[in-house]
């Protein structure tokens, strides 16, 4: 948690959380170990004694809220935000839905829009309700803000500090913005990974054998709830449609240069490589400037812990981890990917304490 | 290495390996250590140096192989193979490369045909050339053997036991069901993700600020070399085209699902999820058998290292492990994956040891 914001806080009076889910609750827990005043509200009174008995605020409301939360699931929560401007004429109200402009749109110009300013937390765990919640949910985590055109300075300057204060970075864009940047980053990724999973309910046991690391990193998203992906879909179809009606023009480019197996499929290739080295990576730094030492590890409760403990005290500075799936076998293969500079210090600290490691 | 089966070796004779790339060069690596004969040939006379030099084998032919292995780019693979059924019409035959039936087709009825078999090791690093080889580099990793209807008991036996004994495990399947299989579980995964990452070329930082480890996962394959994805994927251009073109009437029917917002887009996020669990986990348990821990880590030197120590320490049985990237703050998530009886021990454990973690 950041406290050194505590001094200049301009978050002096209670918060309300409308809905305790995951995402509700981790807030009120993440506020109340802040030493926040926190008021919650649910319509589902399980959900609601659940996030109070963790300790996420308490379900009554005693007194005017500063700030009023809306963290209810997408389809209900543009009702709920002019409810609570209705509710609370002196309050802040945020939400954390993650489509923007549906909930801008169906606002119009409802008494106090000026007290209301999008949010949008890219956290989650596979968990849902409030059970999963932690008040650790939002740390190293982005935040978009997303402001109206009449959205209220003081508005935006209450929800960044909030946001901020529960350890998470905040990015300011407007609504529109923040939704084609949404549809680009997450959900066209997210159904690319379910037309490529779709492809494989008629695959034979045999075929997936064949399969390595690339094909589960490509389709592990695709494992998320439908539910909450269709509203989120539903509710940034222009700018989803848009995409993948791109990537449709695309395919067809990329059958034509398939059949010609001419330098146009070659091309395509290096855009798609010139795209990967865009995405952030820890650090910013690009995956490409990471090397990828190879363990070999005994399928045996122990090992892999062990392996843990010796890259540990290797002294090398870990950028990231991949154990690749063993066939069944009794040997898996763990990928360390570290400096290119450290990489044969790693192998020679790893192979010295008798592990089989390759870069 | 599986030295069990040496007493029952089929492989009485040299290995003559053509080729010195990363494949060629490790599998030399792999049956040197061994004790086999191992030959290496290459029209480049720096690899063939450094293969030699690594100890992959001798740059010189003392006697007639048993086996020759062609190890060399796809596109050359048909032509050194009937080169080799004619030079030693006593060798059995194989080769590495990735897809079969344009060999096959390509060498027709060539003299000596019942001695060549087909064999794909699905192995690899982000490296290539002979410096990047080890003799580790098939252990764990699955090895197609692909018959053709005029192929020899014995070679289809002989390959087989070499794949094993450098610590593969072999599936024998047909030239067509192995195209097929790639196809689907390797080129057309390769190509969604090129399709993904093609779209980020014009992101703006702000919008790619909004990615999380989901876009990271879906785009790292397409960061592979483009001439060798190239040549792969044309030869494989009918099976990989035909998956391609049911993709593209499946986002056809899915911008219709999109406009609707009705039941069909829940039904197909459905079908992803489906396939998502069919893909094989370690074990083959599917990624939705797993509970994820997270963890917070100060972006410091030493403290992922620590936290490696403490998991490791802990007693649990380490399914994977995820690092996300932290948006250029001072700490980072950690994602530990572990079976969902496990996770509520190892966050104790975690939490005793003074990190902030959560499930």
């Amino acid at each position: 948690m950041t406290t050194g914001l505590a001094g200049s806080s301009p978050l002096t009076g209670p918060v309300l959380i409308v809905g305790c889910g995951l995402m509700g609750t981790s807030l009120g827990l993440a506020l109340r170990s802040d030493g926040h005043d926190v008021y919650l509200a649910d319509i589902d009174e399980t959900h609601l004694a659940m996030a109070e008995g963790l300790g996420a605020g308490v379900a009554a409301t005693s007194g005017a809220p500063q700030l009023v939360v809306i963290a209810v699931p997408p389809d209900s929560a543009a009702p709920a935000i002019a409810d609570a401007l209705s509710a609370w004429p002196d309050a802040f109200v945020t939400d954390l839905a993650s489509v923007k402009h549906g909930i801008v749109g169906a606002l119009g110009d409802v008494e106090g829009i000026e007290r209301y300013v999008g949010g949008h937390p890219m956290a989650g765990t596979e968990r849902s309700g409030p059970l999963g919640a932690s008040d650790l949910l939002f740390e190293g985590r982005a935040w978009a803000i997303t402001p109206h055109p009449r959205s209220a300075p003081a508005a935006v300057a209450l929800v960044e500090h909030v946001a901020a204060s529960v350890g998470a970075t905040t990015i300011v864009m407007d609504t529109e913005e923040h939704d084609r940047a949404v549809a680009l980053v997450s959900h066209l990724p997210h159904l690319m990974s379910v037309l490529t999973a779709a492809r494989l309910e008629p695959a034979t046991t045999e075929q997936l054998a064949l399969s390595g690391p690339g094909l589960r990193d490509v389709t592990r998203i695709a494992g998320s709830g439908s539910t909450m992906w269709q509203q989120i879909l539903t509710s940034n179809a222009d700018a989803v449609g848009a995409l993948l009606g791109a990537v449709r023009d695309d395919i067809d480019r990329l059958l034509v240069s398939l059949e010609s197996g001419d330098e146009s499929l070659t091309r395509f290739l290096d855009r798609g490589r010139k795209g990967t080295q865009r995405v952030p990576g820890k650090h910013g730094t690009s995956p490409s400037d990471q090397a990828i030492v190879f363990v070999q590890v005994a399928d045996r409760p122990g090992e892999l812990q062990r392996l843990m403990t010796d890259t540990g005290q290797s002294g090398v500075n870990i950028e990231d981890i991949r154990i690749d799936h063993d066939l069944g076998r009794e040997v898996g293969v763990v990928e360390v990917y570290v400096s290119p500079t450290a990489a044969d210090h790693l192998v020679g600290a790893l192979v010295g304490r008798g592990w089989s490691a390759y870069r």
